[in-house]
């Protein structure tokens, strides 16, 4: 039976989240054309961005699945639009470094690029009013944000898998991933599974050899280009 | 025989800091007058400050002692001095939250004086010109600040022991422990102790009865009475 789009439920920065029609275990996400940076400070439109992330997020959903690690997505439909298990978020922003960039390198004035010896995990409380904060895992124990340490060490271990093989993926693609956010939810079954997407809008993409930045960096810095490093990022992924 | 208070070694915010004349094991503290908030941006001299800090921190380290915490103090002398074991500092402001105020309250926009269900213990990077950032335990191994998850878990063990001493002992002179911030060093043989100071320059404490603040919120919030306070917590203690 074809999925039918319902109603409206929530629209974020980069998706519109739709109802499925006659199916409550499903979502439907429709692509933007936004981008957005510092918590939505900074807004752009740039046609076509939703749908080549569209495509890139599918690339790595379908990659990922192959490879055992279970997410919501399920369907890609069109140019902008995809139907994934309902879930509920755990709302953690997971982020995974392998090279120093970004706001950590700058809370610790560290040089952009500086290699970590191995990958660090860090948690964001998602939580926009509050600009998503840097949280710890015993304050999110005492916060209440999740009630268990094991599931803090669950969503490390699955993140840090992930990064295994994206690092692999875009290695092959002739580019460097410093760092990705990952977000999580649970099933109604309990189940915790990769939840959002995966695109240049959540992840560092460095080229390999001109280690020129490939990402969202490219907006929030004002360096111009952004849908070409995107379309490229595309390009490659489809020639691995 | 007598120690003799050697060269300056280093003038800290509220303390200068002497080597102690032939004998390379010791320190030799000197307590100042000064108050300073918000990494020194905020500044005062108060008379007593010191004398009286000097009074609560002996208080509180012969208190711990009798209950088997380690310490780097030994000896108090007169109206000002200490000498101490020197150690190595470990670099992190430990910080047990038993109460929500302060930076943690704000950052969670989470109204002070919200109580947690348990004590949370937070780590923050003692370093001056990035102003003691907030930080997790990976990112301190990631970061090389600690080696071992293991030295973590035994300054988080040994804070919350000190914390359970500290509330007893406070709660008897009719005070609420809200927070405090607690520091660590190694001593040559490499066992880590508790140093610096515990005083209300370190500590939140609130009145039992009318939750006044009684430390140096009082200065940081120009809530005045800050020298009177601070000696009513002595008065207490010596009650206790």
């Amino acid at each position: 039976m074809e999925n039918k789009k319902g109603s409206l439920l929530y629209e974020g920065k980069a998706k519109k989240v739709f109802a499925v029609e006659n199916d409550d275990s499903l979502v439907w996400l429709e692509f933007k054309d936004s981008l957005t940076a510092y918590n939505a400070q900074k807004k752009a439109e740039m046609e076509e961005k939703g749908t080549i992330n569209l495509k890139i997020a599918t690339f790595i959903f379908e990659y990922l699945k192959s490879n055992a690690v279970e997410s919501h997505w399920l369907k890609t439909f069109g140019e902008r639009d995809m139907v994934c298990k309902k879930v509920e978020i755990i709302p953690l922003e997971v982020v995974v470094r392998n090279t120093l960039a970004g706001s950590t390198a700058k809370k610790f004035a560290i040089e952009e690029g500086t290699p970590l010896k191995a990958p660090l995990v860090e948690f964001y409380y998602k939580k926009d009013e509050l600009n998503d904060p840097f949280i710890s895992d015993d304050q999110i124990l005492a916060l209440n944000i999740c009630k268990e340490q094991q599931t803090l060490d669950q969503l490390k271990k699955e993140a840090l898998r992930v990064n295994v093989l994206l690092k692999d993926l875009f290695a092959k693609a002739k580019i460097d991933l410093i760092d990705f956010k990952l977000e999580f939810g649970r099933t109604p079954e309990g189940d915790i599974i990769l939840s959002d997407e995966i695109s240049p809008d959540s992840c560092r993409l460095w080229d390999v050899n001109s280690q020129e930045k490939m990402d969202k960096d490219r907006f929030r810095r004002d360096l111009g280009g952004v849908i070409e490093a995107y379309k490229e990022v595309l390009r490659r992924l489809l020639e691995v």
